[in-house]
């Protein structure tokens, strides 16, 4: 903790007039918006009282904003985007997520939509440029001035997801040769023209080439004499336009960086990326990650039912193909099933828990093959653990189902049919679950998509012909 | 952009120096550390060549140190942070996964582990004694110097996952009536005793009340007899202590911040949280979220198989008794499946589309009720598009499999009632994957941890229930 001295025996000498704090207010104040105030907000927009929207909506921060926009119907968002028109905040829009922001910036001019991109910064610009209807980007890109023009056609030109898509183009890049009296000298005087934000000085060289990076807490304690070129940290993380956005995160977080210089195939300073975008791409990539493996393969929360029919239809139409495939496994037992009914009774218990154990190790290695804490030098490590867990695991769930089902129907024989099976699914399980993933990623296919097909196909397939396999041998 | 015009015109006239970057250094510099690097390093340690041993491990930065211990055997960490001690980083141990790293630390002396300790900043240090076993904390606590020994029991003393857990108590406060020309000489001044990094200036007044909060960036454009008070942001976000960390991080997301003062009950700045906590409570509660809904409790990747088994078996429990559930309900048709052996064959089919529909409904509603994008507000609207879509699915497998089992078994009416029984349980897979999550989080139940268990009771039973139900109806 640093306080100054003289503020500390100011504190010492005032310390009977501490403030009864307003508890409520603390507790409730980052919540964002309560249902009753969207409610509200929904009804004095229908009630048409133009002055007391006025009043609300005023006062909504620009989170806010975004929120009550997402969550409310098409209609009332037409509704509220008039309301908010007068003192309209281009922010809202950069911060909506994209398939509502889409919506809405359809609705509107292509004037309008270009005053909103001229507003903002160009990482922010871009981001809402690249995901529009391409017809759309064309008229936009018209109407905007040929320098942000130029810019965010620059930008487009990067790979997706990759640093260059990522960056913005204002940053306050200094000369190594300048002292820090001149540095300071040089922001204050070009105070208005420094971006809104910034973190670090990017130091270049005469031919733009990044020599260093000096924090601003480095910069405000050093003496005015002092020279950039001794303060310049030289372990500066120098990130290629384009490097995949995942590998920018994993840097941030090595390092602990706030913001890293972008630079060019010539190695030349084009942009910085700070840490706030960093915390939006590990947002987007672990929502990914999470939805992948469902089989979502984007975020359709707010897209129409078409859409999101549609878009959801492949990964059952695989998935249907798998249970069919599963199906013909068990109609090769028919003869058997039809003497033994118990069977079809209990079947859909060994593949379902297999599937369930599957699931468990596949989900803890996608996680970690994500967050690259599996390679190939753990990874055969990694894939015992599971296989000898799903031993273990199958040991104790066969005992348990073993008895109830040789209780349930009176045929002990039954019973140790069914344990036999759930040992051999649960160690297929634990083996498959980590495996799978692994080889996926090895022969570069993304394993947060594709690994639970596999996965449940082998638990189903190999559950119903190991359970109905050791019957028709044993029980008849 | 922003480069001083005399450097600009410097460039103009160098433009032809410009240097060839070396690619290949670029594109792998980020990757970590490959398996071929974590090999060599295992064999050099095998090999006792201490000093090859030591310039190896010289060149290695903070977080390639934990990946090379986190990835390796437990007989090679011992070996590895023996080979480390000469020249150790307590930052290393602070980066671990928090199972690595409590295996790592009960290996060593308390007295070492109090150094490591003493060496971090706040929080890292709170985050390493939090985790310990209460027995081994006592022990540590009473090696520590009475100052450090009281910040941790004043940290632990908060609720875990708050904000009073993640703070620092390294934090740099100024008084209001400061000008910024005094601020900057301070900080000159006490340059050394300041915390490390830090991002924004925290005004407090007499009674340590914050008044606001100056970024250093407005701090350094700003002439040396501007007011401090002229400068401070009024829109200061202060965090109670007792806030949820996730809720910090929605604030940090919504506001865009770099840091933020923390208060205790009487409003007084006791911390700050920095956006590197954030992103730390990001990871954190995106891993939590995807493990959770494959019924995984904790990040067991790092645990040993014993504590992995225990952990995992609980939700495989529960999946057995609902899978005993659906196996009583197939037991009410068993008269029916033993005239028709084709519907043993087919039911997987139905219960598994069900189940596949109803977690993808289910996930997109857990993720949006993680990141607050449904609340009472827009819930119903969710559940009834997620209806609809089940429908609109429904409709489009039953046709496939109602040809596809039509053909299969030659019998036309079971290609009716199996297309009967999709659409209804595709339905039920929509309206209980968005509804099931909803009403959880309505009554205070984390959606991700139980969600799926009740989902797939309803597709399993319901599937069956439908499927063999119809059947016996209509085909007996």
């Amino acid at each position: 903790m640093s306080i100054p001295p003289d503020l500390q025996e100011h504190i010492e000498e005032t310390k009977e007039s501490i403030l009864v704090p307003d508890e409520e207010i603390l507790a409730t104040e980052f919540l964002g918006l309560s249902d009753d105030a969207i409610r509200e907000i929904i009804e004095t927009l229908h009630s048409e009282d133009a002055e007391k929207l006025d009043l609300i909506l005023d006062d909504l921060t620009t989170s806010d904003k975004a929120e009550l926009i997402e969550k409310t119907t098409y209609e009332n968002r037409q509704a509220l985007m008039l309301g908010f028109s007068r003192h309209f905040d281009a922010d809202v829009i950069s911060i909506l997520q994209e398939e509502v922001r889409n919506k809405t910036l359809e609705t509107m001019q292509a004037e309008q939509v270009a005053k909103i991109i001229s507003d903002l910064e160009s990482d922010d610009a871009l981001d809402i440029v690249e995901s529009l209807d391409p017809e759309f980007q064309q008229e936009i890109m018209r109407k905007l001035s040929a320098k942000i023009r130029i810019a965010l056609q620059e930008g487009l030109s990067f790979p997706e997801d990759s640093a260059g898509r990522l960056m913005q183009r204002e940053f306050v890049a200094i000369p190594q040769f300048w002292t820090v009296g001149k540095t300071i000298d040089y922001l204050r005087a070009a105070k208005d023209t420094l971006p809104e934000d910034f973190y670090d000085l990017i130091v270049i060289d005469p031919s733009h080439h990044v020599v260093g990076e000096i924090p601003l807490n480095k910069l405000v304690r050093a003496q005015r004499t002092v020279k950039i070129d001794d303060l310049t940290l030289d372990e500066v993380h120098l990130i290629p336009a384009t490097m995949d956005q995942e590998e920018v995160a994993t840097l941030f977080r090595n390092e602990n960086l706030a913001s890293a210089p972008v630079v060019d195939e010539d190695n030349r300073l084009i942009g910085i990326i700070t840490y706030d975008d960093v915390i939006f791409v590990i947002d987007e990539e672990a929502e990914e990650d999470l939805l992948k493996l469902a089989g979502v393969t984007e975020d359709d929360l707010y897209s129409n039912i078409g859409k999101t029919v549609s878009s959801r239809a492949g990964w059952l139409f695989i998935n249907l193909l798998t249970a069919i495939l599963a199906a013909a496994v068990i109609a090769i037992f028919d003869a058997t099933i039809e003497k033994i009914v118990a069977l079809a009774i209990l079947m859909p218990i060994v593949a379902g828990m297999g599937g369930n154990a599957g699931t468990q190790a596949m989900t803890v290695a996608v996680r970690a093959i994500a967050t690259n804490e599996i390679s190939g030098a753990n990874a055969w490590r990694v894939i015992g653990k599971e296989t000898a867990v799903g031993f273990l695991n199958g040991v104790l769930f066969a005992v348990l189902i073993g008895i109830t089902a040789g209780v349930w129907f009176q045929d002990a024989g039954l019973g140790a049919v069914i344990a036999a099976a759930m040992i051999i699914n649960l160690i297929v399980a634990g083996f498959f679950g980590a495996s799978i993933p692994v080889v996926l990623n090895k022969i570069n296919i993304d394993p947060a998509i594709a690994s639970s097909v596999f996965l449940t196909t082998m638990t189903d397939v190999i559950g119903f012909f190991a359970f109905l396999g050791l019957a028709s041998v044993f029980l008849l």
